[in-house]
C-alpha cells in the first residue's frame, strides 16, 4: 500500500539541527490546530498547550532537559501538559464538588496530551517542518513547575521543538526498526526468550549493515547509557512527585 | 495553509459503527508499518502490540471496556501496551542487572505506545479506514491481565478499534473543538476564571448553534456522566494496580 500520507509517516524522522529561520504565525496555527483536531476523550481536550516564545525559557528548558542546547535553537516548540485541573475548575465553576483527580483521569490526560502532540508532528511533516520530542520534559519537576507556573493536578507529558531541517538533517538515515515478530503477537502478550533478544537486535544490526555486532558490548552499553544513567533515575524520581497527589487521590 | 494531510488531520473523526466487511492483511500491515516507523524514544519501541484476532477475546474486551458491544464488531483491534518488561529481559539476556522499572519508566513507554498508536489512527484515515480510542482499556485491570496475559511489568496504554465507516458515520458531524485562547497559553501555565469557563463553552455552544445553552446544567449533567461514573472510578482504580510496583520502585 501506498499514498502520501503513508510516505510521510513511513519517512519522517527525528530532527535536531534547525535552520536559522523562523516559522511564521501561519505555520504555527497549522500546527496547533492539527493538535486540536486529534481524537480526544470525550471532546474533553484534557491537556493545555504552552508555546515557549521566550527565549529565556528556552534557554532553561534546554537545561532541564538533561542540557540539550539545541532546544533553545528551536524556532517553535510545544509543551503539551496532561491538564487534570480545568475541568476540575469548570465542575466548580458551576457549583459542582468534584473528586480529587486520580491516576486514571492523569493517565487519560497523558494519552490526550500525546495524541495531539503526534498530530502536531505529522502537520509540521506535512509543510517540511521538523520535529523532535524531548522525553526528558519529565525531568526536574521542582524548576519545571516553578518555570512553567505548573498547578498540582497537571504534569507535562511531551515536549516537542520545531525547525526547519537543515540539509544534513534530511539527508541523516532513518534508525531501523526491530522486525514485527518480534512486538507484535496476536491476542496475548509474549515474553521473548533470551535467544529472540538476541536474534531480534542481531537482525536489526544486519539491516543497518553494521560490519561486527556484539549482542553482549552493544547492550551493556546501551543500559548504562539509556537506563542507568542519570537522566533516567532523575525522569523516575520527579515522575514520582508529579503523580503523588494522583497516587493519593487513587488510595494506592 | 492548506494540504492532503492537513485537511485528514482536520477532518479525522471517531467511527463507531463498521461495515460488514474485514480488512486486509495488507491494509493491516500498512497501518502496523505506521505505528512502528512513529518516533520513538531512542529508537526503543517500548511498547508491544496485540492484535486481536479471537473473536471471543474481542468479545471479552468489549465486556471489560465498560460493556461497548461495538469493540467486539470491530474487524480490526490493537492493544497499545506499554512495554517496561522487553528491554528489563535484553538487559538480563546480556547478563546486566538492571534497576526495576519506576515510573518514569513506565511514563516514557506509556508516550512511546500512544505515539505508535496515534500513527495508526491516520494511517488507517488515509486509507478510508475509520477508527475509536477506547480509553476504558486501562479498567478491570485483574481480569485485563489475565485475558491478555499481561505480566506485572506492563500496563495497557491505548486501545483501537478499526472498520470500515458506514454512510452515516461518515456524514456524522464532528464534535466542534473549544477556541484555542483558553487551552494555549504563551510561556507559563494559566487558570481561567469562572467567567472564562463559562465563556468557553457558551461560544463552543453557539458555534454548534445549539438552541439553549445553560452552563450550569450542561455542566452538572456532563460531570455526572464523564467524571463521577462508575467507569470513571474503575479507571483510577485499575490505575492504581497497574502502576503499583512502579509507585513501589520510584519509591514514592
Amino acid at each position: 500500500m501506498a499514498n502520501d500520507i503513508l510516505q510521510t509517516l513511513y519517512a519522517r524522522k527525528s530532527v535536531r539541527v534547525f535552520e536559522d529561520r523562523p516559522i511564521s504565525q501561519e505555520y504555527r496555527k497549522s500546527i496547533i490546530k492539527a493538535a486540536f483536531e486529534a481524537p480526544t476523550a470525550g471532546n474533553q481536550q484534557l491537556y493545555t498547550i504552552l508555546d515557549i516564545t521566550d527565549q529565556d525559557v528556552k534557554v532553561k528548558l534546554s537545561e532541564l532537559c538533561d542540557n540539550q542546547p539545541f532546544i533553545a535553537t528551536a524556532p517553535f516548540v510545544l509543551v503539551f501538559i496532561a491538564d487534570c485541573k480545568r475541568w476540575l475548575d469548570s465542575y466548580q465553576a458551576a457549583g459542582c464538588k468534584p473528586r480529587k483527580p486520580g491516576l486514571g483521569d492523569i493517565l487519560l490526560a497523558t494519552a490526550d496530551s500525546i495524541i495531539a502532540a503526534q498530530n502536531a508532528v505529522i502537520a509540521a511533516e506535512s509543510l517540511g517542518i521538523g520535529s523532535c520530542y524531548i522525553g526528558d520534559v519529565i525531568e526536574n519537576c521542582e524548576q519545571m513547575r516553578e518555570l512553567l507556573n505548573l498547578p498540582d493536578e497537571v504534569m507535562p507529558a511531551a515536549m516537542l521543538v520545531f525547525g526547519w531541517p537543515t540539509q544534513q538533517q534530511q539527508e541523516r538515515k532513518k534508525p531501523l526498526r526491530c522486525e514485527d515478530t518480534y512486538i507484535v503477537f496476536e491476542n496475548s502478550y509474549q515474553t521473548l526468550t533470551p535467544a529472540q533478544h538476541r536474534e531480534m537486535f542481531q537482525i536489526r544490526a544486519e539491516k543497518e549493515q553494521k560490519p561486527i555486532f556484539d549482542y553482549d558490548s552493544w547492550i551493556k552499553a546501551f543500559w548504562q547509557r539509556k537506563y542507568e544513567s542519570d537522566f533516567s533515575i532523575e525522569m523516575n524520581r520527579s515522575a514520582g512527585i508529579y503523580l503523588k497527589s494522583f497516587i493519593e487521590n487513587s488510595k494506592v
